[in-house]
């Protein structure tokens, strides 16, 4: 049995896999769509069928491949292999992923988060190779994340630890798609910047190179905030820094917790460059520790889309090496 | 050589110290006064004089002892064994702690931070003996804060992780002795649960029983609105129900960074017993995520004022078994 691994991201829209080797060496990678609204029966086929899919592509048999690591989305039970109430997987409760996608594949078979997932590539193969932990922040509709601590994923004691973007920043603040308040991902994800920016433009007194994108039929994002803001205008330059600072209190936050080595960030977001990593570098000094806001890195990621099959193939690695 | 080892836990006024045996049995215990006022060289001394006097008093010689354990407060590079800059031990910057002491009682000696060790100590023969992982909080004059996960102090790249009292949970919000606004600490502490009673009786048309502790030469105390609580006084009824709020909107966050088998609370308030515990868990259970909700258990910390060198103790131990 040669030593590969298959790594599968499931997603609401598409699945995504790729067979890896010891070295995180993507040798063959695809992606389907997901076909979710068939329910969990339909998506788990086709789970099984983009695994025997990578590996013939990178020509090994399946019987080569020594385990399978699929990333989910939703709530799970991750030692049992069972994925609760996926939001964006209609239909599925409760559903043994792991037990069907092994009895199918007949190959080993490890659940993870998805976000959890990607953390774990960007630490083995990306963003966080020469380090012992990291904190993922993964910037998008909601705010994904992943911890890593002495070089293991915290999977927390009901595999929800890593939430980040479900901290609490501000007291009874802005209502997030969580139903709580004040979470960080009501602050400063991508829909979270976009939304402070229409909410700002509702007051018609203020003036705005963003107004454009504006009114019934559009739809401003944080796209256009992030440009209109890099043109000089006030309210877009005022909505971005925002997101940078409430971002900074995220960290800082996880700085007092968790206190890794470095943070990464992911997402659309991160197009921003060093217009987004500048102000929330700066922030965060003034906020942190000393010792942390002198220590701590904030980087970007470097995996883009991959991060979460190969964190998954990583995972299944990690699992059969039984560290 | 016995399989012994003490455990000490500086503070800024009394110094303890315990000699204990692997299955956490404390064989033999003191507490002298620090005399912090006498900087670095008297409080070395006196550590060490303890440590002797602890051996001794356990009737064993220093050579039985296998390490020792130091709790100290401040920052710390726990690694190197240096205390950076206690707040409560003047004159100590930079001090090589674990170095001056093994030198002067040549036996091995390992560093912690206090909270830490207290955590360690509850984790290893008290309140979280039976868990995994667990979060602590001290509620004091500050918050002080410990986390194990898999079985390990997450002490962070900077020393710096377990400041649970340090997140920030409301923006712009109260002052906190750290320099920063909005901590934890500074809504959920013994001294925050006073300040915030003695802030909302400087308006006069506030009635509450509480006014007999308010006013020049006197010193409302948590336990004072503690007790007026329990006697039905609506203003320190809604202090005592914030305090328990705040703590569980703490708990929340740690909740979904760490999602701990098991919270457990340390410190004088601890003494209002359920009259804390009930709303506190009510809270948690309302703000969390549905698992967590439901497994996540919240109890009282059983060690008192011991934890800290049981904990140090069991931190040298686990040194020197390599685990």
């Amino acid at each position: 049995m040669a030593d590969l691994y298959v790594g599968v991201d499931l997603g609401g829209t598409n699945i995504k896999a790729g067979l890896l080797d010891p070295s995180a060496r993507v040798i063959a990678s695809q992606s389907i769509p997901t076909k979710a609204e068939g329910g969990p029966d339909v998506v788990i086929d086709r789970i099984c069928r983009i695994i025997c899919q990578t590996a013939e592509l990178g020509g090994v048999k399946l019987a080569d491949v020594a385990a399978v690591g699929v990333g989910s989305p939703g709530t799970m039970d991750i030692p049992a292999g069972v994925v609760l109430d996926p939001p964006n997987l209609p239909g599925w409760k409760d559903v043994p992923l792991i037990a069907r996608i092994s009895a199918q594949v007949g190959v080993r078979c490890v659940l993870e988060n998805d976000a959890n997932a990607a953390a774990w590539g960007e630490f083995w193969a990306g963003a966080g190779r020469e380090v012992d932990s990291l904190v993922m922040f993964t910037l998008g509709t909601g705010i994904g994340g992943g911890i890593i601590v002495d070089g293991r994923v915290l999977h927390g004691a009901s595999s929800c630890g890593g939430e980040v973007g479900h901290m609490q920043i501000v007291e009874d603040g802005r209502r997030c798609g969580c139903g709580r308040r004040g979470c960080l991902e009501a602050y400063a994800s991508a829909s979270a910047t976009a939304a402070r920016a229409i909410e700002a433009l509702a007051d018609r007194k203020v003036q705005s190179t963003l107004r454009q994108y504006y009114g019934a039929g559009q739809r401003l994002t944080s796209r256009h905030v992030y440009e209109q803001a890099v043109a000089g205008d006030a309210l877009a330059m005022r909505i971005f820094d925002g997101t940078a600072r409430y971002l900074a209190m995220g960290m800082m936050n996880l700085s007092m917790i968790v206190d890794p080595e470095r943070f990464v960030l992911a997402g659309g977001m991160i197009a921003a460059g060093d217009f987004l990593l500048d102000p929330v570098r700066r922030y965060f000094k003034q906020m942190a520790f000393e010792r942390p806001a002198e220590n701590t890195q904030i980087v970007y990621a470097t995996l883009g889309n991959n991060a979460g099959f190969i964190g998954a193939a990583g995972v299944a690695m990690k699992a059969v090496s039984g560290t």
